[in-house]
């Protein structure tokens, strides 16, 4: 850039800055009984930050969490990246293996844990290579079970502190790791910046029509892609966010009912839960609802339309912080049929105001026909898209073939320029919201002794959307019960990722290179009738 | 940046793109009957930037626009960036030498002049240094007065010609030059950047609250500041703009009754002749009315809120891209009294959410007091603050010490965080939303073979908000009559800068250093009773 350019680096810390000198004593986090002002919100980060500095954090260095949708993990958005180090949220449903690798990879010197979460941690007792310290975070006043400083103890460090700038010297420094169960087994580290978290978050406010009188109902995983960014739009807009310890029918309807929630967003999963709850109600006001994570059935579209909610459907993937496109509303739908809008509802529509064009191409990186027919790969390019894996350049390399990342989701354009999915080429499930790698759950079912090879599918689920199904076939002369099977399962892997049906098969169908042909397993499926599969 | 990181140029040219894909059917711009949708304006801006290239623009040329707020104006803002080159709008109330100085100094190589702006432009026949070509935009049928081609002949030497991609290949570059009445004399081109642009736009569809059904009605000269970004803007949200070629009373009220126009933007003058028009009526939907240039007063905020207006008050000046501040609303003022209510909105308030930080400093650039009574200097920095005036590196550094622009306001800072302006530094005369410096006309007048010295200070105006009155020392033994010294003015500067009042005196306040005193000169209109001149 010329010298002569008055020059700020884009970082979402900005964003509590200026919301705690504009709304100081406006509530900012709502949580229970709690109440905290945007200055207190600001004065919280700021001590977090100083408390991580006097603990021997430095720029660069990454601090894990493992918490629920609690204020603690709010703060951490902007506490942690105002001591320049790098946030790492991790899946609070993971197995303690699978934590243990996220801290490991990512080298996290401190992890912080809501103490409901500490009996996955015991496990790992002395054995995280980099974690020295390992914080106690309230949780619902259950007792710590793990050695380290409690949270208060931690944040007095910070008391005292000189007041930290909101500010980044780089605008491509990594703001978070965001580990995805991906599909080659082993869990990758999206690397987003302080200018994709940045922009994402400007087109948030935007897209998600966000405003200072927002009230915003947190019924999304703050560790999954770090809440679409949410944390840093809601804040930036000066709105209040509501925690969610658990996120169950109750708790949403009870925040609903009591609290103005104007917008929430989730899978719609979540969506499917509210409006199947015996609580479910018409509510007196407008309320927007965002999802993503799977397509909206008209059912669910009409169901939230009736208890006077407006769905805004968008979609993404981990490596896309979160959001990439959004089903960009058309005024002339207003007249069609419910069920025709619905299908318009259900496409994954087009690149959000902050995000390049998305594309659908064909092996040879060109556009597939915009005839809603020909399908090819989503392809995404520019400042929403991760700046790659952490210490992972192959992976990287891989995903980036061609200068676009690749989804691995394979989509038909229709001629209005909307796309919409029709397949994930890379298998994975989505299962109330959470994605499963099929191949990481096969690979836990060949773990058994029992077993020689297993492949699976999702298939469909009316609580969770899809749910696991393998197909195993035995080694020669063993035996094992599918309930045993499960139970492996669940022991190496999260509970949620195993399978709730097994069918014993003599051969699995492969290709004569002898790739796996899950296609054909979906075939069986649909013609057996079991199951309406998708295709 | 790192090498792996995904990475697109922040440009406002993609928001073309964006929406002639999402909205190509939709009504972009509106101008009297004619209609262009947003396939049609991206097609044409495609058009004209081909067209550029064909008649020798190269990147980085400056190509300057004489219009009013036409659909050719609005397309020029895409089209001239889109063929690389940077945009010089000229205001097109300047008198002929004040537009051949800035088309000599931003050395343009073509300029695009509406045909009822012909006559200005008479008098410069061959006298342009480096415009090669003038491109005669037909203007309300008036017939071409200045040689060269016409708009539609222009226009046509760029069919066939491929597409362009809507990128720029770094965010940096000058997107266009805005001339700045300034202070020192000479008009200063203050240099915007696609980065700048892009961030404000996104900050303004926030602020404004823009949606894509959002009509916006062009009451801002789009040669100001570049329409305070909004023709970006606008268009990134998918909005409509309606034109229009004349700013009067008749014509925004026919378009407020016959379109369903939801934004406008423009100086208190604006809002003033709009409310005391006989056709002005209570609307039937909120309008939100954008305002700046000078503090809405009390009267003028309650004359809109009669009329169903909602008023948002912004500040800022050429060198920030038009709005850097905006009085952000707080809930609780809804419970105030009108008055106390308008006092609150006739504040500057705080940085938009795209800016860093505003200040209000003394001369050693610490932070003054917040408390409502010290005051000091607003300074700003960061993405929305000019790259620095083109080819001016000396008044780019003066304008730019301390790190900070200076932007020559003089506020106080309230304990809430929000700036008032209590003066301006620079002496600028803010009539009718547009500058008038007041050096310059001193210089117009001094430039009188019978005057000695000259002051000009600006007096509360009715319509105008201000207008200049000038204290002349005429020399010895000369004579001249006020109205003579009136019409020579006119005929060196604008006319809209000439001064409506002359006061001959003996002498001129001034320091012992020899600096005149304005602050004398206003305290004596004021004991004189003549007119309520603000400290």
């Amino acid at each position: 850039m010329p010298a002569e350019v008055s020059f700020t680096a884009l970082t979402p810390l900005s964003f509590l800055e200026r919301s705690a000198q504009v709304y100081p004593e406006k509530i900012a986090i709502i949580h229970g009984e709690c109440r905290l002002s945007y200055r207190e919100f600001a004065a919280h980060a700021q001590q977090l930050a100083s408390a991580l500095h006097a603990s021997g954090i430095a720029p660069g260095d990454r601090v894990a969490y493992l918490c629920p949708n609690i204020p603690e993990m709010l703060i951490a958005h902007f506490a942690v990246p105002l001591a320049g180090a790098v946030l790492v949220a991790i899946n609070n449903r993971l197995a303690s293996e699978e934590i243990r690798y996220i801290c490991d990879h990512s080298g996290a010197k401190l992890l912080f844990v809501d103490t409901e979460l500490h009996p996955v941690l015991e496990p790992l007792a002395g054995r995280l290579a980099s974690v020295r310290e390992i914080v106690s975070v309230d949780g619902a006043g259950v007792a710590s079970r793990v050695a380290g400083p409690s949270y208060a103890d931690f944040l007095h460090r910070g008391a005292g502190e000189k007041y930290l700038p909101w500010k980044v010297d780089d605008e491509y420094r990594t703001i978070c790791l965001n580990y995805t169960s991906g599909t080659t087994g082993r869990p990758k580290g999206v690397m987003y910046t302080h200018r994709g978290a940045y922009l994402n978050a400007l087109g948030e406010i935007i897209h998600c029509t966000f405003t200072p009188e927002t009230v915003y109902l947190w019924t999304l995983p703050m560790f999954h892609c770090n809440g679409w960014c949410m944390p840093w739009a809601v804040t930036g807009i000066g709105a209040s966010h509501i925690c969610l310890r658990q996120v169950r029918a109750q708790t949403i309807w009870d925040a609903l009912t009591t609290q103005a929630v104007t917008h929430l967003a989730g899978a719609p999963t979540v969506l499917s839960t509210m409006a199947n709850a015996p609580q479910a109600q018409r509510l007196g006001r407008e309320l927007v609802v965002t999802t993503a994570g799977a397509p909206p059935s008209p059912t669910i579209i009409a169901q939230m339309e009736k208890l006077g909610a407006r769905v805004v459907h968008v979609y993404g993937l981990t490596e896309v912080y979160g959001p990439y496109t959004v089903c960009q509303w058309q005024p002339r739908w207003a007249d069609e049929e419910v069920a025709d809008r619905a299908r318009k509802l259900a496409r994954q529509g087009v690149a959000m105001l902050i995000a390049d064009p998305i594309r659908v191409v064909d092996e040879r990186m060109c556009d597939v026909p915009r005839d809603g027919r020909t399908i090819g790969e989503v392809v995404m390019h520019g400042n929403n898209v991760m700046a790659g894996y952490f210490n992972d350049p192959e992976a990287t390399n891989k995903a980036f073939h061609g200068g676009y990342f690749h989804s691995g989701d394979l989509a038909v354009w229709h001629p209005d320029g909307y796309i919409e999915l029709r397949d994930r080429a890379k298998d994975i499930i989505i299962s109330g919201g959470e994605n499963i790698s099929t191949i990481e759950v096969e690979q836990a079912i060949v773990g058994h002794p029992a077993v020689l090879e297993a492949a699976v599918i999702g298939v469909p689920d009316d609580r969770w959307g899809e749910r696991p199904k393998a197909f195993v076939v035995l080694k020669h002369d063993q035996q094992v019960a599918a309930q045993e099977l499960i139970d492996h399962c669940k022991r190496v892997i999260a509970r949620f990722k195993a399978p709730d049906f097994i069918e014993f098969v003599e051969e699995l169908p492969k290709t004569s290179t002898g790739k796996l042909q899950k296609f054909a397993l979906r075939e069986r499926e649909r013609s057996a009738g079991r199951h309406h599969i998708k295709d």
